[in-house]
């Protein structure tokens, strides 16, 4: 195996050039094996191995900086950089990150995880090396789908202001997570048409910038000429009239190809972007055709594709088929997806209603106002996004939905821990900075029944909404717990004394199992399922801190800002013998792993809670024997 | 006066077209006495007088649906739709908005205030209208300024996608605030430069047009066309590569040009946009040469163009001072500002240090993740803005900053209540969108003296920090209390007894005056400056809770996930005789008025806090009396 001798960064330096293709293909098979069995992001990946290999031929890490926007597509790059043999234990709890992570190691410039981030990265690290007078390569590897992302624009439009070397590597696959969408996807399919007059653009300032004394200066000159025969000639005007050198397109599959051009963009003392063309899931067949469905994926075999048949629904499930009801009868409802189709479960309804479905691309902030606007003409929207996404929109929620109160719907899938996707991803926010913003009603269902309850509500509810429930399989069970839902009514689930559980979404589960432990015990437990968490219900909560001594919440949230805090806060001072323990996240950032064992880490879990509202019994009867 | 016979909307249609150049320069001279005594936004106002008009003459309003990006440059669009007479009151409390809103006219389709949205909204707007087969224009009015930020460029991505009319009207004055930025700004250097091949096309459409039965299928076909001859001679490429139609340039002083371009532009069932040049300040001559000078300006003596001088130095000035001498001893320390050189004070430290100076233009996302990058690469970036706009970069400052931990400061201007820019600009999130962020340092100086040493603290901290203070005059008081900034230690301004009052901020000043009269009526009041907001002093905590019966909180924030429901959460159950008071902002949006009066309406001024203690301490003797 030529892999093998790939134990270090530029390693791949010593390699016989004519190996490059052996290497690429034993490449593919290793991330192909490793990640049928352990799941990951397999197209992208798939797709940039010959990318990696001439990035890592043409500089020298960790001197340059590579910076792999969105972070997904690194894997070649991490096993071009010493962590071949840890990389079995990518994406599980303390191994391999998924993503490129500082921490990890010193070739990974800059932490990712989130879309459009890598030029404006870039950028900061070319100008801090300028400052210092240091001397390296930065370069920023950015997808066609990224590239939608609005922040990735804000960048580039202060790109050309930089008067030394940075490279934009345009990984163009011609697809974001799903299909492309809008203006700049049209505007590269022209370029990827256009005649190869990129070869002969290179040929020429390589042979010009060999001219001693002022060769470099005469490329850079010709590189910032703008005549309107080059306008004729030369594709990517997209990008040079934003005063960007283009160089491309370039194959993707084509390693000394790429590393001439490579060179090339390393001459030129301002920003490059170099345009590759390549195909997502490359080499692999079935990713070749399905490649959303291999974007991130779990176990699949090899030969067949097919992954082991799905147990149970999950979340995204149970959405999808309600809504597809709800969209049925109302003719108003229309979804907004941010390129996530598949994942958040609106492909169903897009192939039923292609008209009233509108994928924006990778673009959650305009895909919130642009929700705001269709609710402001009379529709009833729904933005379906990840909830670590909506982070992106943050700002929107508040100008454009909520100061208005316009009825758009905010379906947040991936909400709470995700698991393997790591501290980028985990949706442990949105409680926080979605129950601060006036106006905003925020709920969670315990069930896929409550989802099913909370979505067929929502139709009829005027004003800012967002549900959120958690990735994966969903809860059916506590089928007879379904009272109607109230606005801004919690559900007693059971009203005994002693001590109170109010548990958000997710956590009322857990909260029936800490019921039972405690009913074991021989305590008098009440259980509240909270539903709604802006606003919380005050009644409930008066009885609630009345009738018993020990109030405990859950929820799958930082404790900043949560639910816990709001309770906290209400009952403070109100309720003398009260004692309030709050259980959520606490103040750090949750890694990798399964999502029950990071459950277990974070004290989430049943014996967990358990322990800790033990303890406080404790301490209360250490209290009142103290008192006594 | 002709401006008296517009008294409504679709009034202006009824001008003799001979007189439009007397209304224009009517509605200048009114906007211009009348901010000259109210204050307001007056550069952007001035330049589109007659850009306004002639959206007006084109247009039918309400049903046609014009959205003003920003909307700071609504007044003669105001003027224009019956609201003259109230014109006076514009910006003060229950007065006019000093932006659109809907709930002051049904002529203002869209809420706008801060940048970059009006492109996302107006699709909405007219894909709303298409579901629903209703018939009206939409049209976006956007700067070029503007257009630097990237949900703007998000939605123009997407508008390609329409099937039908919806134009975008550039209003391009080659300025947003500040000075223009990056890529984009030069390529419309070069298309305002361009022959004026424009009319030509307008005129050559509107011919083909009027052939019956086919003629605007002709139009539409032409539109849609790319051939490398148009390539050669349309100016507008940028956005013809983004598959726009695009019109232009027009002069926007040319009112019948201006009309008939819209009209052309109103045939196209697709997405267009109208290039018009225009200048701030427009007929002004103090505003035209110093454009961001009168962007938002007090009163003035419209004669000289003088403000009266000033009085006290605000907190931006003392930012400005003090962070001038941080940057002379640490070369490492450099600015970024995301178009706000004169509002955040760094117009200063750009003219001493340029090349430490970055002001990417209105993009935030991408200024949060710039410094992020900076800090990677060894610099010590401070993010200077105001704090409502850093709402558009919070998924950075979790995702970029801190999960790296990186050392960014952020030094948040218009903090809190800031007065008649109103609901949109209200610095009022901050506190919670901030501290629910693990890893992020928040604090807040209670005077321009702590100011100063929370920045010289800043110097040598090492991780993400924000440092928030208000709009206006920097408090040049309690310069007695001024113990070293040590981290996360709150500040004993007095230690008494039965009450004690914790304040963030401005609110210290509050809370001595509220202590002073409690002290008269014969409390022992003890003193807590805050100064962390995050990570809070849990010993001072402790100590507050143990030695006093009334704790109060007081903060210019929402109360959700703000410093005191934090607080109350610490307490909550801990400390029996314990009760907690927190005053907040109630959970509402805060509009436009003089910040005294807003405090007051809020609850937040001294009487008002004094009379909640008051009240407090009554049920606290009420509860003891029951008790007894």
């Amino acid at each position: 195996m030529i892999l093998e001798q790939i134990n270090h960064a530029n390693d791949i330096k010593n390699i016989d050039p004519a190996d490059y293709g052996l290497l690429a293909e034993e490449i593919r098979a290793f991330i192909l094996e490793k990640i049928s069995r352990t799941g990951g992001h397999l197209a992208s990946n798939l797709g940039v191995v010959e990318l990696t290999m001439a990035l890592h031929l043409a500089f020298d890490l960790p001197e340059d900086k590579l910076i792999w926007d969105v972070g997904h597509q690194s894997y070649t790059h991490k096993i071009l950089t010493g962590r071949r043999e840890e990389f079995e234990s990518i994406r599980t709890f303390r191994g391999l990150s998924g993503f490129p992570n500082r921490r990890e190691s010193d070739c990974d410039a800059f932490n990712t995880g989130h879309s459009s981030t890598s030029i404006s990265a870039g950028l900061g690290l070319a100008e801090a090396r300028d400052r210092k007078g240091e001397d390296f390569h930065v370069v920023s590897i950015i997808g066609d789908g990224a590239l939608t992302g609005g922040m990735a624009f804000e960048a580039l439009n202060n790109a050309s202001r930089l008067k030394s070397n940075f490279i934009i590597v345009l990984n163009d696959n011609n697809m974001s997570i799903a299909e492309n969408i809008g203006g700049v996807s049209r505007a590269l399919t022209n370029l990827r048409t256009a005649p190869q007059y990129n070869d002969l653009k290179v040929n020429v300032t390589q042979v010009l910038s060999q001219i001693p004394g002022i060769g470099d200066q005469l490329v850079d000159k010709i590189s910032r000429t703008k005549s309107s025969i080059k306008q004729l000639v030369i594709p990517g005007m997209l990008f040079e009239d934003m005063d960007l050198t283009y160089l491309g397109p370039v194959d993707g599959y084509d390693i000394p190809a790429m590393v001439r051009i490579l060179e090339e963009a390393k001459r030129l003392n301002r920003a490059v972007l170099v345009h590759v063309i390549t195909k997502k899931g490359k080499g692999y067949l079935p990713a070749e055709h399905y490649p959303e469905h291999f974007h991130g994926v779990g176990t699949f075999d090899v030969a067949t594709g097919k992954s082991p048949a799905k147990k149970a629904p999950t979340y995204t499930d149970v959405f999808a088929k309600v809504f597809l009801g709800m969209a049925e009868k109302n003719p108003d409802i229309v979804a907004v997806t941010a390129a996530m189709p598949e994942g958040t479960g609106l492909k169903h309804f897009a192939k039923r209603y292609p008209d009233r479905y509108y994928d924006v691309g990778i673009a959650e902030q305009h895909a919130v106002t642009f929700a705001a606007g269709l609710a402001a003409g009379g529709l009833k929207p729904y933005f379906c996004v990840y909830s670590s996404f909506l982070q992106r929109g943050f700002d929107q929620v508040i100008h454009d939905v909520c100061i208005q109160k316009l009825p758009v719907t905010f379906c947040l899938d991936r909400s709470g821990i995700v698991g393997s996707d790591g501290e980028t991803h985990q949706g442990i926010f949105d409680l926080s900075f979605l129950s601060m913003i006036p106006g905003m009603t925020v709920m969670a269902p315990k069930s896929c029944y409550e989802l099913a309850d909370m979505l067929r509500f929502s139709v009829n509810f005027d004003g800012p909404l967002a549900i959120r429930y958690p990735r994966g399989t969903a809860l059916a069970a506590m089928k007879e717990h379904r009272p109607p839902i109230v606005y801004g009514k919690a559900e007693w689930m059971y009203r005994e004394s002693d001590i109170v559980l109010l548990a958000v979404g997710s956590m009322v589960e857990t909260a029936v199992s800490v019921r039972e432990k405690l009913k074991e015990d021989g305590f008098s437990v009440s259980l509240v399922n909270a539903r709604f968490v802006s606003p919380v219900d005050e009644e409930m909560l008066a009885e609630a801190a009345e009738n018993h001594t020990l109030l405990v919440t859950l929820e799958e949230n930082v404790a900043r800002g949560g639910f816990g805090e709001h309770v906290g806060a209400l009952c403070a001072g109100k309720y003398g013998g009260l004692t309030v323990l709050n259980i959520a996240i606490p103040d750090c950032y949750v890694e990798h792993g399964s999502v029950g064992l990071l459950k277990k880490e974070l004290g989430l879990d049943v014996d967990s809670v358990y322990a800790k509202i033990c303890q406080s019994l404790n301490e209360i009867n250490e209290k009142d024997l103290d008192q006594s």
